[in-house]
């Protein structure tokens, strides 16, 4: 097991009717400020939910936090945080809008001229606003760690940042309120955790048992639940257990102590910058790619999951990875996401060009740190 | 699934050689009690760590902190804190030592002129004295939550808080610090963490599969790394699993969502109190029994921990359930002890009067909080 810290302050507040607590996880005197996206929460009553609880709390409103939230919007919401002298944030809604309200936390704290520097050097971030959030679309686990990532329109830029600054203060989890995701929406998510997962765990075995039996429990559990939503959308365990589920894929604890990938989610950044293609669905294509490429470096790793997650334990050993990888493809499918390129508008000549973009930051990726530009381009080309 | 609220503030800093990073944790202007035990880390290298590691700061000592922490004791330290003005108590042992600074935590800041009432009556704790540890002893998980057991020598009680002022600021986990440990107390942390478990997982099924599995994967883990470590003490994955494995038998998070027992370690409790039976020991006498005594009840579950845990999937059902008991027991002998009450000096009035101290202090015990009195005799009794 190699060395490792692990520093989670996050709150979770799980289950039915759980919105009902906010007024005893937000300071009684503070200014808040109500970050949300698109407005599906107008439709599905979380927002409702939120303005009774809060009736007494002075509140003001920012939505429009896109889908990969934008920079310039975020902007928009730390003018007015100052104006309206917000002491606390409350993001509701799905990954994209806590990120979102992570960089406003940050920016708002921030002492340089212009915060896009905390993202594109990774500036370090000495303190942030409080926030906490009301989750409504289980996938990215930024509900429970200190990460996000935020999209620059001017630059086609899709980068992150991580700080411990910028852990929600609390997080609501309620699985009822995601009883109304559209099927796309849900298949992301539940494709976003189980790529987590696989970043964590499918690359080289350190003797740390405890955490790749927690990584494969989340996996197990994944393929186990995600039919059950498909087939009633209103089942609350499923729904329970898939929420956690995706706590657990990105909120530190299987990553302790062992060496981590995240090549998929490099490659995929780009694909999302580039192409405009849903986050979860940059993973189902770029994942499966990486195995194969990956394969003889990756061979241990891939064996147990065959073997643990599929129950493939007999018979060649080659055959037994091909099928665990075809049947990872074959459970993304079975979620309504295709694992071609060209089924999501990418054109061949992306290989290249994602290529060229990372090698333009010098990123060498994966668990060695050693994937270069032409090894993208095979990967992306396989 | 249940409803729940996870909130486990504690910073882990985990591997070889982390001692050294206590200077990064410790305010720099603060005046540091380290509390300790019996003086074993006087004799295994940890007191001169942890002195190197604060050779520039100001640090008053306090040592003698006993197994089965004494309040009479822990009393004498928050003089000794009030005398030197102490800011910050580093706590360097197993749970006794930090369950022990626990209480003197926040004893320091109770307002009221008896301490004692914290733990006899469970006085809300408003606050208490932040506090870090470095773990010697891996078991039982005081390391990372809010909880202290305390024992009052005057009348032979032995009673637990709870708070969340409570947890850890940090804890520091280099598992090389646990080479030198006596297999008996190697063995005592071991058991404790299987029945923390055991406590969380065996009662009856709530549809929270994540929490199963990652209940079963410490299990696993445990009976995997256990002989490693009588194989050969100095085998450091080996002590690094185990040390990972017992923190998360009780930080709280496999407890999400689920209900809980807690029989054996209320009883357990009282055998410590009684006849001075090490706690880890009581747990290895106890569990078994209420295995047998609720087995009806639990039946859905020790059916899963006999196919998930043992592999036992075929064949009658009784008879599975049987050798899972049988196998849970004959763990317990492999690591050194007894499941035999006589063997530890445990007479056969024990369960009587353990059974009339837990009914004067009215408590029900079990997930359904229905076991009284009979029926702790009872289990005794098996």
């Amino acid at each position: 097991m190699l060395n490792f810290t692990y520093h989670n302050p996050t709150a979770i507040v799980f289950g039915r009717g759980t919105i009902a607590k906010l007024p005893e996880l937000i300071p009684a005197a503070d200014r808040v400020l109500l970050i949300y996206g698109g407005g599906s929460i107008k439709r599905n009553g979380v927002y409702e939910q939120v303005r009774e609880a809060l009736q007494d709390r002075t509140m003001v409103e920012f939505g429009g936090i896109e889908p990969n939230p934008r920079y310039e919007t975020c902007l928009r919401a730390v003018e007015l945080c100052r104006r309206e002298q917000i002491d606390f944030l409350l993001a509701v809604g799905g990954g994209s809008v806590i990120d979102g309200t992570k960089f406003i936390a940050a920016a708002l704290k921030y002492a340089g001229d212009e915060p896009w520097d905390l993202v594109k050097d990774q500036a370090p971030i000495h303190a942030a606003a409080p926030f906490g959030a009301v989750l409504t679309l289980p996938g990215t686990a930024s509900e429970m760690n200190g990460t996000a990532v935020i999209s620059r329109e001017s630059n086609q830029q899709k980068l992150f940042f991580s700080s411990p600054h910028t852990f929600p203060k609390f997080s609501i989890l309620d699985p009822e309120v995601t009883y109304s995701l559209p099927p796309r929406q849900s298949a992301n998510g539940t494709i976003d955790t189980f790529v987590h997962v696989l970043e964590q765990y499918l690359t080289y075995p350190v003797d740390a048992p405890l955490q790749d039996r927690f990584a494969e429990g989340i996996l197990l559990t994944l393929l186990e639940e995600a039919p059950k939503i498909q087939a009633d959308p209103h089942n609350y365990d499923a729904r329970a257990n898939l929420m956690w589920c995706a706590t657990h894929g990105l909120n530190g604890l299987i990553a302790c102590g062992v060496p981590e990938d995240w090549a998929s989610h490099m490659i995929g950044h780009e694909l999302t910058a580039l192409y405009g293609v849903d986050h979860g669905r940059t993973l189902a294509l770029v994942m499966p790619r990486i195995m194969r490429h990956q394969r003889a470096r990756k061979r241990g790793k891939l064996l147990q999951y065959a073997a643990r997650v599929w129950g493939l334990r007999d018979g060649d050993e080659d055959a037994r990875i091909d099928e665990a990888i075809q049947r990872t493809e074959s459970f993304f499918h079975s979620l309504g996401v295709s694992t071609a390129m060209s089924d999501h508008g990418v054109p061949p000549e992306a290989a290249r060009l994602v290529a060229e973009r990372l090698a333009a930051r010098d990123m060498r990726l994966g668990e060695h740190a050693d994937l270069g530009p032409d090894q993208v381009e095979e990967i992306l080309r396989l």
